[in-house]
């Protein structure tokens, strides 16, 4: 699959304009596979949106339509579509194959802007693109959709990636009459830098990059300034529906259709439940029919995308046998464990970091945030009991535990965002002396999207980020680095450093790493010698257990 | 009352900084009763919080405490306060009792952040500006506080006015690690200029101003940059609470209090009902329980600011007697009416505006919006109906039809700002040939603040501005004028016209004006003689019915 995966290609030139006060000097990527075309550089794509006429909307006529075929016929070539859901989560596939039945010949160079791609042959947007119905994508994670890579690396769909709550954020602003805000997000990245490329052309040239973002301080910090994101169509899934438009949603298919249907001028809606007016209690409205113009029955199943599940008595995480790679993994979860107080509310990547509320002391227990629209977070269920509209980051079927809330994107980044949570736990590509973290990219390589990631380390401030891996890649190379080669995720935002092998806590302002811990049976020197970056040894350096 | 009136007092230099487009040159107020001191103008008066050490948040103890005294008992003189509610709906009042139990030796100095002042001797934060514990308010409306008028104009407690949307904005803006952004609400006023005294000396000198807004052009047009609005302690009011913190709002009393717990350091609730986890569904949690820092029961009965009720059969308005005055007034109510059509969405000022509905055509019906958060508001209640968390933007006791939502402010002034409601019709004290809009304040004479006036003339384009007033003054000046003298609400907003004597269209982009409409017996020469604008006669001038 190689030889479909996307390409990084930067442009030869630095062009950071920010304030320099972190490690990132010198920063040159491993690979430059591809000739760059820095002349034909667009700037503008998401400024200048293609004007399609929009469906006039009628107040007064009934908002009920028969069949989603009915409510999309006369969308217009060129539109800008927002499409609700995550993953296959709440997204409108009843409204996608309807827009798919148009073919590409009634109704293409659409813009599609969404979390995620769709699962290829399965269902959400990779209907669309797959019949070549989308010119460009807008969203934060491609996921596994490999067609789409491929699709965007021969020019044939533009993707501009934009982190998970910034592209919340950027669709909310647009309904809400707000042109731009500032964010911490994407600060010191290729997001800031917009450097991360838009459009190949048929021979692999980079034709068109993103837009490099203002920046600004604030209260001494800085910021990028990001702009509202709005639509001709958006398209969502809700449980119930009254005549009057007023929507309610289950769980986490909410993340983004209350969003999308008020950023957009024309909002339809698929409703696995169409009530009359006055059948739901105005507190439960959780998307006012004000905003909904269109009205159609679900009539296409909900997915679980990934479909996980325990047995009785255990998790699935437990079943498996304790490899050599399950004991350092354990290790390291368990001293991550240390950093989660009872009652803590945290973020937890995934793999390792996962695993580290199993090693709580008994009766000491946390609320796990899933960025997707979750506090209080659960485990795999059993098999009886998946709901499709409950899943987690990963699209994976889980649980909710009592005192369990569920929200949209733009209520859960600005948790993060804000500084609500008390510790977020973070695997790593590369983690710098800094505290650079590099967790979402490798140039040359697959590249899949940020999806939240640049949010959940955007205020270290407020939130302690931890990073949770081991000692050195798969391929013997150092993770823990003097600068990050790799793209980064934040810059100065890792407080902790966890491995297999050690424990460094870093000095974020003065951008100096110690060693604090030690693994058992492990030695200095071996720290040293899998390590690429200086460090000092504290002076009461400490045993892991 | 007039000598207890807050003064405006204007610095004498003009400080526009808006691209000038609008017809405001020559702008002066009519009155200057007090001698300006510019020099001693201070602009950083929402930069530099005095920090007060909030109370340390420890999550792992319990959230519950057992009397509202315990909850405020280490609050630091000095904090700034967030106190949710709109009037005194969803007013913490069993914590600002406790406050209150303080007495200013022990807490005083209180910045208080509140949409509203609560009502003089009844409730809300009245008590704790009667008690002399706040130094500052910041907020949208005064209301009827005779005595927190007095206040600020004898340099007591100073008054930062803040548009009720964008105050809703920037608290939100707080909570979600968004450190500004930008809005149209307030272009081309005195909050633009920072031109509205915040304190006087106790002389009657103006010692500060607001802080002048930056501005930008975006899409073409200009928007205000505004700043977060932090907490260090907010206080407010849900209707049930699971002892983690979950708290569910029933109907309006949820305007304020899930966006002020967000960007509080510390957060505490007054909850009628306490339940245990997980007796609270995760899609029913408006506020999860990561904001929350500290329970209390609420001791304080919930009260009806003004109440207001309506007879089996008919309503409050309709028992009144057809003087001359509403003869005047349903003449323009029913041409009003005109302006509604059939599904719209509407909002609708006090007084005439809110009369158009009832000459709607049998059958025909539109939406009403409140915009202290309600869609599909009804009539008034009939008195065995009254619920102290159903009000209106008045403060009113009101109903919900049918089909009706509530949300916070923050969601009410973005589908305002946003261009979401068909037709605003408002009140004026003065509308210019262009379109200026001058309804909020009379220099001179009391001023309440802008409540949501700005926000809701904020986007013209997309939503139409309707004024509907008595064609003359009391005092028999003309409201229609050639260039508003008073303060604008917003300029360039206003689309239509509509008086006892005529009907106007403004052409808003090129500033002028049409007589279309004429009631019966009244001629052009009178229109004109009672009219400070000039404008032109259409050619098919048409008889009002």
């Amino acid at each position: 699959m190689r030889q479909t995966a996307a390409v990084l290609v930067l442009p030869t030139t630095s062009r950071a304009c920010w304030p320099s006060t972190h490690g990132r000097r010198g920063f040159r990527l491993p690979q430059l596979t591809k000739p760059i075309a820095i002349g034909s550089r667009n700037l503008s794509q998401t400024r200048n949106w293609r004007s399609a006429p929009v469906p006039e909307v009628d107040r007064a006529g009934s908002k009920l339509f028969e069949t989603a075929d009915d409510a999309v016929a006369d969308i217009k070539s060129g539109s800008v579509i927002l499409s609700a859901g995550f993953g296959l989560c709440g997204v409108a596939s009843t409204l996608i194959a309807a827009l798919r039945r148009r073919g590409p010949e009634s109704l293409h160079s659409l813009t599609a802007v969404s979390n995620n791609a769709g699962a290829e042959g399965r269902g959400g947007l990779a209907f669309l693109t797959e019949s070549g119905q989308v010119d460009r994508m807008i969203m934060s994670y491609l996921g596994a959709n490999k067609k789409l890579e491929r699709q965007y690396l021969t020019g044939e769909i533009a993707v501009e990636l934009c982190p998970q709550g910034t592209l919340a954020e950027r669709i909310r602003a647009a309904g809400s009459g707000i042109p731009a805000f500032f964010t911490p997000t994407g600060g010191h990245t290729l997001v800031q830098e917009g450097a991360i490329p838009v459009r190949f052309d048929a021979d692999g040239n980079v034709v068109e990059y993103g837009k490099p973002r203002e920046t600004r301080i604030f209260n001494g910090k800085p910021y990028l300034m990001e702009t509202a994101l709005p639509g001709d169509v958006a398209i969502l899934r809700a449980w119930k529906v009254d005549t009057a438009g007023n929507c309610v949603f289950r769980y986490t298919t909410k993340s983004f259709g209350p969003l999308m249907a008020k950023a957009a001028k024309l909002a339809i809606v698929e409703a696995e439940n169409i009530v009359e007016v006055g059948e739901i209690d105005p507190n439960d409205v959780n998307l006012p029919g004000i905003y909904i113009d269109r009205i159609v029955p679900a009539t296409e199943k909900s997915q679980v995308e990934i479909l996980k599940t325990r047995s009785e008595g255990g998790s699935a995480k437990a079943a498996a046998k304790p490899s050599d790679a399950l004991v350092r993994r354990n290790r390291i979860a368990k001293r991550a464990a240390k950093e989660l107080k009872h009652g803590f509310y945290v973020n937890l990547g995934v793999g390792i970091p996962t695993l580290a509320p199993s090693f709580l002391p008994p009766g000491e227990q946390v609320w796990i945030q899933s960025e997707n629209g979750i506090l209080g977070m659960g485990d795999y269920p059993l098999p009886e009991d998946v709901d499709p509209d409950i899943v987690n980051a990963g699209k994976e079927s889980v649980t909710l535990v009592a005192g369990a809330a569920t929200f949209d994107s733009s209520e859960s980044f600005s948790m993060i965002r804000g500084g609500h949570v008390d510790v977020s736990i973070l695997g790593a590509l590369q983690v710098s002396a800094a505290g650079d973290l590099a967790n979402f990219m490798i140039p040359g390589k697959v590249f899949k999207g940020m999806g939240g990631a640049m949010d959940l380390v955007s205020n270290p401030e407020s939130t302690k980020i931890v990073v949770a891996t081991e000692h050195v890649a798969k391929d013997g190379s150092a993770k823990v680095v003097q600068s990050c080669a790799l793209p980064l995720t934040g810059a100065r935002v890792v407080s902790t450093i966890i491995t297999d092998l050690c424990v460094f806590q870093v000095d974020r302002k003065r951008g100096t790493l110690t060693l604090t811990e030690i693994a058992p049976g492990v030695s200095v020197d071996e720290v040293k010698s899998k390590t690429d970056a200086t460090f000092s040894v504290a002076e009461d350096l400490q045993t892991m257990e």
